[in-house]
């Protein structure tokens, strides 16, 4: 019995083999570790010694290890790969592995490469569908019985056909044009009468998705209905491929990392482990277009330039009228991303979440109006400076659960992802019209503060 | 087939056939429908149209409900309920919802209710674990076999003690003393030769888990080795059950919403759904906390209110540096918090990923300190004001970089989710100390900036 590897020994151990090119105790060593962990191993090696590990490795191990490397890691070992040996290689990956690699490299090179491959015409149907799509995340390695056979019959075809452990657990039941017809699984083929039909045994009522549906409804609806495995049929309705629950933990995981990555203003490829350079690359552009929204903020102080000059004192309350204005509001852009993400925000029930939204807006702005405005007539010793803060804040809480949930809901109705830059867009709108308040209404009162 | 339910259909002809006391067409719609559906319709009911609708479910229609209620919901469902019904209905849920149920009531009421639950052997050991853990994850429901057993016999004895679906497609086995050996699936039974002993078909090498093991590690481990289904073990070795991958992909979803949450300042039980009640409650007592920091953001730029009189375009820089310094910082925290969630972060990760990011923490600060300090010099006309405002960009930028490092790594040292509050206490930093930068700077050279 093992539990999680730390591959901190095992990394320390093969480097020392490597650098003593000491070839069969390190092969040994490879070869007792779980492909994820040699992929930490080799994440974790100098340049140099990472071609002397992939010539230790089979055809067959760079495959596994090729399945459980970052993007930036695979990509740059299939580029130092002669085009012969990528064929042979991918002709061991999984199929969604050798789809990713084929998209990734340029197009003459995948069709060269495709015309090598042994798995050529299992993959080549894949390659026309969108990678995060249930077409781009379905394998066509499936088991299919016919609705007329007995459950011995279909046992003895298992034991005769020996399909893979990823493929055996749902059998799918076709009818002669390759429609889907239901699903048994193979406990109730175990279980039941050795005489029974199939279409005595088989679930006729069968949860399908097209081959466009995108991968974030998928895992939704995996989770929903507690599957573990999904059929995907095309528009006719006929048997495409097959999602697993294992491939579908990768896509929670993944659209989680995305939705938490495009609030802060992140593309999806960054990560812990990205070079110096593409996290630079990544970041700048983005804090640029950051920058120019600080700078629409900077704009509106610039217009109150006089009322500072004159009371100062309206700065101190500038961070605090923005920064709880922000933080509210990502409170709800947050509630609201995630809400629709996982599939819970249904037709009519945007309403529904804007109205309580703005009450709790209201709520908070009196709560937190009526505390700052306080602290500023204690302050100040007037009746206006309480007015003015207190009134800001007020307006700013609304406006937080008014943009919080209006932002994103906007973002999905013209159809792009409501966490893209919906934290900055929304701190952006609470910074500028907080200013706006809070300087606007000094302005106002100005004989009044000084 | 069926593809994902709208049940906006199902909620208006529910509601018209509750209304109308219309009880067998609406039992019929009811049986018609997933669970999950049924969950959705319940929650979008009327307060009088609820006890109607659970009137009509039987127990065990109740106990597949409860399994897919929002924990809000399933509490007053509960609550409702004689303490003889629960017991009944509990028998018939899963496991692992039994025992949240069992643990949010009354303990007393826990013990009555347990003591009527024919079901107790099984649920009883499940309650002295937590939640989060891999004790609190696993099912006891599993199927054993012995190492000297032949496959044919294996088979015999499945169709003899048909297990239940959730339970048949890995089997374990066991030594006379219940620790685990091995681990043979239900597709290796089938395919092998009916003489082979299935110590010859099982695979010694398991990966399990103890039953202290927090569910986040459980989910990385079954994603990183892509298992469908994960032994617990005691201290001893000995088997206590199996955590199935349906399970973890809810645990995914549900660590991914917590720690955006965190992040934002939220707790883990508000939600699109929560009532106004429970969220006011939930988001405002943070939200004071954030006004403290806010306050000494504030109270910074109250030391410095003589120089913002005296030079009040200082003011139209506080929101550029102290924004883009707390954006630059969100995109470092939200990458170092996803990747120790993710379990990216090693021993020995921490100083890499904190050099990595003080190095961009440069570059960003050179890039956008040249940028805005050359504005500032272009409006002000004069050198003083390019230095004050670039130099305090440079330093946010910097300072970004480090904390955004340090504090989500800080709070894993300390044992708190690297989550909680790391995103309002870094922007709390970074207006603080960017004021500080920004009017400290103009204060030492007030005489070059009037």
């Amino acid at each position: 019995m093992t539990t999680e590897q730390d591959t901190t020994a095992d990394l320390a151990c093969l480097q020392e083999l490597l650098q003593g090119d000491d070839v069969q105790p390190a092969i040994d060593l490879l070869e007792g570790m779980h492909p994820a962990d040699q992929a930490d191993v080799f994440e974790a090696l100098d340049e140099d010694d990472q071609p002397k590990m992939l010539a230790l490795l089979s055809g067959e191990g760079i495959a596994h290890l090729l399945g459980h490397l970052e993007d930036e890691q695979r990509s740059s070992v299939v580029e130092e790969m002669p085009r012969a040996t990528l064929a042979r290689v991918l002709d061991a990956t999984d199929y969604d592995v050798a789809v990713d690699i084929l998209r990734a490299i340029p197009p003459a090179e995948a069709v060269m490469t495709l015309s090598q491959m042994s798995t050529a015409a299992e993959v080549t149907p894949l390659l026309g569908h969108e990678d995060e799509s249930a077409g781009g995340l379905m394998t066509p390695g499936y088991v299919t019985l016919h609705r007329d056979m007995t459950t011995a019959e279909a046992i003895a075809y298992l034991r005769a056909s020996k399909p893979l452990a990823e493929e055996a657990y749902y059998l799918y039941v076709l009818d002669a044009t390759n429609r889907l017809e239901g699903v048994v699984s193979l406990r109730e083929l175990v279980v039941a009468d050795a005489e029974a039909r199939i279409e005595d045994v088989m679930q006729a009522e069968t949860i399908a998705v097209t081959t466009e549906t995108d991968q974030e409804e998928v895992a939704n609806l995996m989770q929903r209905y507690r599957l573990r495995s999904l059929p995907v049929v095309d528009e006719g309705g006929v048997l495409s491929g097959v999602i697993t629950g294992d491939d579908i933990m990768a896509v929670i995981q993944e659209e989680a990392t995305e939705d938490m990555y495009y609030m802060a203003g992140l593309p999806g490829d960054d990560s812990l482990h990205a070079s110096l350079l593409l996290s630079a690359r990544r970041r700048i552009p983005w804090l640029l277009l950051n920058l120019a929204a600080m700078a629409l903020a900077g704009g509106i102080v610039a217009l109150f330039e006089g009322t500072i000059a004159d009371a100062a004192a309206l700065a101190v309350f500038m961070p605090v009228i923005a920064g709880q204005g922000g933080n509210a509001g990502i409170q709800t852009v947050t509630i609201v991303v995630r809400g629709i993400a996982l599939g819970e925000m249904e037709k009519g029930d945007a309403w529904r979440v804007l109205r309580k939204e703005i009450v709790l807006g209201v709520i908070r702005g009196v709560l937190f109006g009526v505390l700052v405005g306080a602290v500023a007539f204690a302050w100040q010793g007037e009746w206006a400076w309480g007015a003015v803060v207190g009134g800001a804040m007020l307006l700013n809480m609304i406006v937080a659960g008014l943009l919080g949930t209006f932002i994103p809901i906007t973002l999905r109705a013209v159809k792009l992802d409501p966490a893209i830059a919906s934290g900055v867009l929304l701190t952006s709108f609470t910074d500028v019209l907080g200013f706006l308040f809070l300087l606007g209404f000094g302005a106002l009162a100005i004989s009044q503060l000084t």
